[in-house]
This record gives C-alpha cells, sequence and structure tokens, in this order.
C-alpha cells in the first residue's frame, strides 16, 4: 500500500461562465492508507455529470460547493483493496462520492455495495445508478405518464434523458427526443425505441416540435430549460406535467436571462417541479429493482461514453457541458477486472 | 312582464391591448319571457373579474370566448321574478352565469340558489362565491402551507387576494401581500389581519418582500406575474409552491414578454402550478362549508367596491384590469330588496 502514488484533479478556481481547464490541477501524492474503520478505494470509473458545474460555484444551493484545493466531487465504481471496515472487506466492489482521485478513503458515508455479477460495474454510474433514478422519480412520480400520452425529453442521448424516453416507452406513452446531432436522434429512436427526435440545432423547435408531437405535449422532462423549454410551453395540453431536472443550457451564464412567459401554465393548468434525485432516496429500491428487470428483459437499453484517464477528466467535463458526449460520460481511472468477466 | 326594458352590455370589438370603452356597446330591447322549463332572472349584482380579459379574445383557452354582439359573459346574483322551473320558483335568489345585462332568461345551468338570509346575497360573488373558492383550492389544495410558513398574495386587497391572506393565517402561516396602494396596504394589515403588505408601486421589490418575509417564502399565491413573480422566486425557500391563479400583469400585453428564469425552481425543487377554479368544483361544499362558518366568526372579512349601474360596467372593468378597485368589485345592477333585512 505505501507505494501506491494517488492522482487527483483539484479544483483550482471558482470559473466564471464556462471553465475552463486551468480552473482544475491534475496532482500526485502517496496514496492514503486506512486507518481503523476505514477502507481504501481504488477508483475504476469516475461519473462526470451537468451537476457538477453548480458545485464549482460558491453559492447558496441544495448542495455544499465543491472546496478550492480539494478533489472535485463526484460519484465513481471502486475496489476496496485494503479494509479495516467489516462492511466492506477487501475485494468489495462499491460506488459512492470518492470523488476524481485514482484512490480515496471512506468510511461508507454515501458508499453502496455492488455486484459485479448483476451488471456491469459502470452500469452503477449510469442506468441503474444516479441518473437512471432521477429519470424514475422525475418521470414516474413528477410527471405521472398515462397511457397514450406524449412525453418529450430533451438531452435525449444522455444519460437521464435516454431512459426517460425508455420509460416513457414503458409505461404505454409517445416518447419523442431532443437532441443536438443527427446521430443522437437516429440513436434514441433506431436503437432506443424513441417515436421521433428533433435536432435542435438543425430545425426550428416549436414546427418540429409540433410535427413529432401532432397531439401535443402531456408530459416534458427539462434537462435544459431555455429555448427547449420555451417552445415546449407553446405546445402543451391541459394538466401537462413539466419535471425539471436540469437546465445545463443555463449552467454557464455568469447572468440569467429571462425565462419563458408562464402563461401557458395558467390556461393549460400546468405544473412544473423542480426535483433533485437525492431527496427521493425513500424510491431507490423500487427503481433498482424495475430498472435491473428492465435491463434484463432488454427494455431498458444504454449507451456509455467512456473516456479513458484521470487526466482527461476536465475536457471530457467541458465538452460534457457543450454536448459533445454521446451517452452516460465515465471516466475510466482504473483497469476494470470484471470486464472479461461478463 | 310584457313591458319589461332589458338592458345588456354587448362585447362590440375584440381588444387589443388594453380594452376601451368602445369594445362595449349598451343596448335596450324588451326583456324576454321564459318559455317551458325556464325562468326570468332580473339581475342584482354583476361581478366584474379579471378572467373577463381573456374571455374577450378570440384564442383557444380553457373556456369559449364571449361571442361577438352577445352580451359580455359573467356571473351574476339575481331574483327569479318569473318561472316554469319548479327548482327555481319566483322569488328564488340565484347565482349563476347570467352575463352583463338586467334581464336574462336560464333553464338553470350553472344556477345555484342563495339564501339570503344566510349572508348578504353579494357574498356569492365574492367571499362565498368564485374568488372565495379560488382562494380555497390554490392556497390550501396547491399551496399546501404549514403553520409557521410565510404565504405571500399578490393583489392582496382583491377579491381572492384578501381571503388568501385570511386563509394563511388560520392555518397558522405568516402572511404578507402586495398590493399597489397604501390605502390597500394598510386594509390587509389593520383589517385583515395580515402581517405585512409591500407596495409594489412604492418600493423595489425584492429588498421590500425581503424585509417582509425574514424566514423566506414558502408558498407565494400568484395573481399578476411579472416583475412579482421574478422578485419573489428569488426569495423562495427549498420545496416552496407557486399557485398560479392569474397573471393580470399581463393580461393587455400584445405580445407576451419573457417570464423569470426557472433556475430557482430547480435548486429549491420548487413547484408552480397553474389552476383554474372550475377544476375544483368537486371542493365546493367544503369551502362553502368552511367559509360560511369563518364569515360566522368574523375570522374571514371582506371588502366590496360596488359601483352602480349596468352602464358603468365597461369602464368599472377597464379600471379593474389597471388595479383602480379596492375590494371585490361589483356592479348593482338592480335593487337589493333584501339589504334592509340583512
Amino acid at each position: 500500500m505505501q507505494n501506491l502514488l494517488n492522482r487527483q484533479v483539484l479544483l483550482r478556481s471558482r470559473p466564471k461562465g464556462e471553465p475552463r481547464i486551468s480552473d482544475f490541477e491534475l496532482v500526485e501524492s502517496p496514496a492514503p492508507s486506512p486507518g481503523e474503520g476505514e477502507f481504501l478505494c481504488r477508483t475504476i470509473y469516475l461519473s462526470l455529470d451537468p451537476y457538477m458545474r453548480g458545485r464549482m460555484n460558491d453559492v447558496k444551493s441544495y448542495a455544499q460547493p465543491a472546496e478550492l484545493g480539494k478533489p472535485m466531487v463526484g460519484g465513481a465504481v471502486s475496489e476496496v483493496i485494503a479494509s479495516s471496515h467489516p462492511a466492506f472487506p477487501t475485494g468489495s466492489f462499491v460506488v459512492g462520492p470518492t470523488g476524481w482521485q485514482a484512490y480515496a478513503l471512506s468510511r461508507g458515508a454515501g458508499m453502496r455495495k455492488l455486484d459485479p455479477k448483476a451488471a456491469p460495474l459502470s452500469t452503477a454510474l449510469g442506468v441503474l445508478g444516479m441518473p437512471g433514478m432521477t429519470a424514475y422519480v422525475g418521470l414516474l412520480d413528477i410527471g405521472q405518464p398515462k397511457p397514450g400520452e406524449t412525453v418529450v425529453v430533451s438531452a435525449a442521448a444522455g444519460a437521464v434523458g435516454s431512459v426517460v424516453g425508455q420509460l416513457a416507452k414503458i409505461r404505454g406513452c409517445r416518447a419523442v427526443g431532443v437532441a443536438g446531432a443527427p446521430a443522437k436522434c437516429e440513436f434514441v429512436v433506431k436503437e432506443l425505441g424513441f417515436d421521433a427526435c428533433v435536432n435542435y440545432r438543425a430545425e426550428p423547435l416549436v414546427p418540429a416540435l409540433q410535427k413529432a408531437c401532432p397531439t401535443g405535449i402531456d408530459v416534458y422532462f427539462d434537462n435544459v430549460g431555455g429555448d427547449v423549454l420555451a417552445a415546449v410551453l407553446r405546445l402543451i395540453n391541459p394538466f401537462a406535467r413539466i419535471p425539471l431536472c436540469g437546465l445545463i443550457s443555463q449552467y454557464n451564464v455568469t447572468e440569467l436571462p429571462p425565462g419563458p412567459n408562464p402563461f401557458p401554465l395558467l390556461v393549460n393548468r400546468a405544473l412544473i417541479r423542480g426535483f433533485i434525485v437525492s431527496d427521493h432516496a425513500d424510491r431507490f429500491a423500487d427503481f433498482h429493482r424495475d430498472a435491473t428487470q428492465w435491463l434484463r428483459e432488454g427494455r431498458l437499453r444504454y449507451r456509455e461514453d467512456i473516456v479513458v484517464g484521470l487526466e482527461n477528466a476536465p475536457e471530457a467535463f467541458l465538452g460534457l457541458l457543450r454536448g459533445r458526449n454521446f451517452g452516460k460520460l465515465v471516466v475510466r481511472v482504473g483497469d476494470d477486472l470484471t470486464v472479461k468477466s461478463c
């Protein structure tokens, strides 16, 4: 253990607007050794998610900001390689908030053990993890889609959006995606079974959505805000529901621009409700049971965009904020020795 | 009956922007006689309400537009003066959608009988009628205020807002109004028991609301939209609820301006939900029972702004859209012979 070299990506400065590579710093230091009640995690997969942009700011929010000079916050899948914690013995696989680093100590807080035989380890960061759970509670609990209704989801090829559309299909709805590239639109329709997908970079949104949603929009799962939200509001049906999951179009602005006029909410008796997945932990068991089964049955599919090497995490994260990833963005930090056995 | 002269205010033209007196026309004609299953109503009080502005437009909404050349739509309290309808005999008092006219025929659709001994007849258009019911379902069912929370309501001295603040007090909340005149602010605090009231015409909204709501805003009952909604969104607490009842600041615009950025909804996991009182008819019995009792106990008070004469309805309505009324705006169209006995 003593000779392990840790690599960490620290938050060096708080960005104004779009983050830069120089806001991060890669440093090396000896990996720590676990004390009493601790265990040492070797990071295999680091999750990169849009919410991390908010943590880079020093503002009051639902979570504490990331600390300057400390490893960036983030969820990761790890192998326990040394332990004096009885619940997490050496050889366990875990998922938890270990951050942007190759090795991390834990006392178990926020940690969950994984069965590498049940599903590929990386799925614990995507379709079977936080993004999948976000889709599940946002769509099913807040969106409450009914058979025959039309569900629209933005960032449709992303970790959350791809699950939202598939859950909509499982619930008997028409699923319409909004994405930013022809390949992404093709993927969600041909591979994931969405009924249609609008490329927001290629077509004027309102007529394209109108064509894709001939009976109007009943549920809009919003990951982006901005122009897509404004366009959707022009097409919602009475009693529409809009789970507000993310506003990625606004994450890098230095001053919030105006939003859409709320008039359509009034005449349509519609609702917008912001939510954060961590408030809904009581639904995790339901989600995990359902999603695992749907995955096995082939009704839930996923795509990962895997970047190799912790040193590439900052650039991959900047790309995520610009929509450059295609599927759940994951950084492979260390070898996944379970892959061959799957 | 044959010799009764009816007076009607017709919708003459659809306004672009702010309505004008010339969009209405006062006409006279013989009052009709009730046929089989019909009864003739003599209008006593006509209700003027902000929603009527929307009915003047020829656009898809939750209700049909008012027809050109027909009496303007509206609720009124009437006396039945001739009847061949067994459920509504001559001498009954009723409230229902008889429109801007001195006499109206009805077959009973949307009509409810009133007991003139239970409460002054005009209250059926305000605190015990549609506006009171709007406050009840919007605040209690959608806003779900809990004891100790802070409830803000705009148009606080109006027919709906004045009830919202009093219900908030009944539920053990801090009640803060927003109104447009010192007398209105003084009224809701001193007469209705609100804890504070902000004059949006006199003070910058955000600091004034911040001072009036030292622990933030948990429920905002929105009657106006625009700047007040934008200011409130900067001060909402986690899990805030915003029943969206009206957007009177937007009713006369020819093109909808942008609204507030939805970012605060996301980080606070807050909800905005538009509603229309007519969707909640199943709550009327509860409302009427509760409101009648609170009225008797003096826990629910009201103020009426009574304009005399049907011919003055158009000008009074234009004033309503500008916030000139002070209390529930009612037009006395005919004599109320029950007043002396109250």
